[in-house]
């Protein structure tokens, strides 16, 4: 390897050293910088902050669609607002990053989620049934004084995000909200994204600081580990109580307000895409989602370099009129060796070839990104382009959900469940509760095998059969357990 | 008056009492709320944020297509940042909020402007000419500690902005994006929102802390006061010496970078839109940033109301079809009145009325927003819509340009140049200098006439003729005084 490719390449293979490998592709396809050097705050740089605007564009589009309107709430929450929920108090002060008091009287907290903000707004915006539901989200920093905040998007103080806070007149709406915000994540980060994930209904001990119950995301990294994406909160009347926040019902009766809430978190969910798709030349990237879809490199020497450009621009403007994200890599400095290299490490889904001989023969070499094949195709074929798009993207998810599969297993015994996590997969197995009753033995979980109970499948019944390997009381429940980021 | 009436709608006048106006206008018509009690902090309802959506897209949009690429900065800026450049941190530090010490070593503030994370970056990102132009931006929130921050979005201590960090090989290619960013605001600011302003060479004293020169753009507010809209920053190479940012240029030598900034603050600018198109009846958006450019309200009796709905929904379809964003009002609690008032209030352009009458003679009526026009129109007329969506906004920029054109007027005398300002003008006036030694007599004019040399017109090389009438030196200017927020 000369010096120029250990600088520019990667040095390390998905498969062996994960955490290095997530580290340099991040930042050697410039998703991202950390060199400013604060602790849990990073740059995305246009590469990544690109495709996190085509993955907010996706998302939004969707939100909109169901009747989800935006707002801007202020970054800064007052200490009375965010005390006045006992429990979110309890699990999200440890969490807060305050302001230096300017002498004015009120404490001022960087919001770590808006809750607290929204509620009290209900209150003054709804007057009775008639103004429910009220669907609003915003796209929003929001910041957490993450400890071990080490790993940039993984582990982040500071992440950019959507957060959903819907009200409603009956805890059936609300409900069905929670089952909305998981067909989103799954028609969004799934379908569209390429990310499956475990619907997890959290164990009580889990749940969001303030909700009657959570169902988290959980996704697999590729070193086994499991990260949550996007989850969301049956707040019931929590917040409403706190708040005061009532409405008229039907009968002409004051009632709190049914309220939930979806976060999902772009900066993390790029993550995931970089995590599951990504190979050992760079990122993969699902052609929905790529800041460039197809990249030309024409190939010439001095002597052709006029004719060749001529007729790269006219590809260019074809993709561009086709409506295709398009990028045309002119620069004479580097050979087109070094702009594979780039463009692969960049995981851009598409590259036109073509030279001198090709031009004769009137064809262009198409090489694809995840297969890495290399086909030849007319110019009269680029129109095809945004088919082979969804074949691409189509491909990346059955991948992905392949390997998915494979990653969970069902295990009775402790050994049977040690040997399953050990070997990067998720235990299914039979467990007593995820009540307060079952702390005690995910407590054990934890200590033994380093490991946490995830939660039960949300929508799906699994019926256990047996007792709990733990405590040996009948099981309630089938939970998953993995080892998580 | 009834009380539903005066409850819902303004019970002032915009001439006649502009600040109140204003406030009732934001608040009933749902652009913003104030109650959650922090001072300078406000909420952007969905009616606010939508409107400011639109006007991001025409603007980023317009950014891109000059080449400028997204990024996101971190929103807090260590210490050790801020204060690198010397007039930088003089400038903004009074105005710094700051994070409470989590022990960590690190003194962060909330950033008032990136320049301090943007120069470190680029001499990290920048080796050689090769890499130049770099035109970055980030849509983000910045913070202020403006201790006069009692007017919501006018005078505010977070606001919602765009701000673009560009590095250059030269101070003529930097000068000339500062050309490009005056353009920008041209065509977005002015062409399409309809907002005329003068661009502002500012005074010597008066340019951004850091800044070789800033070209201000000032807009008149209905009370003849000014208020300062985007600007643009020639740093030359203030910022790229504090921080040791340097490039290697065409003959192999080392250069400090050249820099410009531009900062077009949105949720300012929303003030503008409504305080220059508004009217006695509320809002007037202009058709191309509105959330909602026609609203449907069929008019219907219990007896025929199947069959207007039905003729209202296909209405809408036809509407949605042609791309045009429409509501269709059916709240059968409101009458037809109130949802005029609210619609009108809230500056929806154009509005479509029918009921039977209309439908057995197979037209409609449209009510024009601006001009209070009714005017009958066949069905299949629909789709020229977004035509008289162009002529709209053409006669709120007309409107908006003449009244523009009269709000500035020539003085010589201190006593004609009072009568000027005292009359809600821009007084255009012989000055001795922007310089240094122009300091003193924009000091008199502070105290003397309570306005501000605002400064030269940035494009136009006005020749003054006479004395500066406050230290009768020979004028080497022509300046504009004026009043602000």
């Amino acid at each position: 390897m000369n010096k120029k490719k250990s600088e520019e390449g990667l040095t390390v293979k998905k498969n062996e050293n994960f955490s290095e490998w997530f580290t340099q592709v991040t930042e050697k396809s410039e998703i991202l910088d950390t060199r400013l050097g604060i602790k849990g705050f990073v740059i995305m740089r246009p590469w990544g902050a690109m495709t996190m605007e085509n993955m907010f564009e996706h998302l939004e589009k969707e939100l909109q669609k169901n009747g989800h309107k935006p707002t801007f709430m202020p970054t800064v929450i007052p200490k009375e607002n965010l005390t006045k929920e006992s429990e979110h108090i309890e699990g999200f002060t440890p969490q807060v990053f305050w302001l230096k008091d300017i002498g004015e009287g009120q404490e001022l907290a960087l919001r770590p989620t808006s809750e607290t903000v929204y509620t009290p707004m209900f209150k003054l915006w709804i007057r009775s049934w008639r103004d429910l539901p009220m669907k609003l989200y915003q796209r929003a920093n929001v910041f957490r004084l993450d400890t071990k905040a080490t790993r940039p998007l993984i582990r982040a103080r500071e992440f950019i995000w959507i957060e959903c806070h819907d009200a409603f007149k009956s805890k059936e709406d609300a409900e069905k909200q929670v089952q909305e915000d998981i067909e989103v994540t799954e028609k969004i980060m799934h379908q569209t994204f390429g990310i499956p994930f475990l619907p997890m209904r959290r164990p009580e001990w889990d749940r969001f600081a303030g909700a009657e119950y959570t169902i988290g995301s959980d996704c697999f990294m590729p070193d086994g580990k499991l990260i949550q994406q996007p989850s969301t909160h049956l707040m019931g009347q929590k917040f409403s109580r706190a708040f005061n926040a009532k409405f008229e019902n039907e009968n002409g009766k004051k009632e709190f307000l049914w309220t939930t809430a979806y976060g999902p978190a772009i900066s993390r969910i790029l993550v995931s895409v970089i995590a599951t798709h990504g190979d050992d030349s760079g990122l993969v990237f699902p052609y929905s989602i790529t800041p460039v879809q197809v990249v030309i490199i024409p190939i010439f020497t001095t002597k052709n370099k006029e004719k060749i450009l001529l007729k790269a621009d006219e590809i260019f403007s074809k993709l561009k009129k086709l409506g295709i994200k398009t990028e045309l890599d002119k620069d004479s400095e580097k050979r087109p060796g070094e702009k594979y290299h780039l463009w692969e490490l960049k995981g851009v889904p598409f590259r036109i070839e073509f030279g001198e001989k090709e031009l004769e023969k009137k064809e262009l070499t198409l090489f694809i990104r995840d297969t890495k094949e290399k086909i030849k195709i007319k110019e009269e074929e680029l129109k095809s382009i945004s088919e082979l798009g969804n074949e691409f993207d189509k491909r990346l998810l059955d991948k992905a959900n392949k390997i998915f599969q494979e990653r969970i297993d069902s295990g009775k015994t402790e050994k049977e469940i040690k040997k399953i996590l050990d070997s990067g997969k998720v235990a299914r197995i039979n467990f007593c509760s995820i009540d307060k009753e079952g702390l005690n033995c995910a407590q054990i979980v934890e200590k033994k095998l380093g490991a946490e109970v995830r939660g039960t499948m949300a929508n799906t019944h699994e019926k256990p059969s047996g007792n709990c390997p733990f405590c040996n009381r009948p099981a309630k429940k089938v939970v998953y357990l993995g080892r998580s980021y």
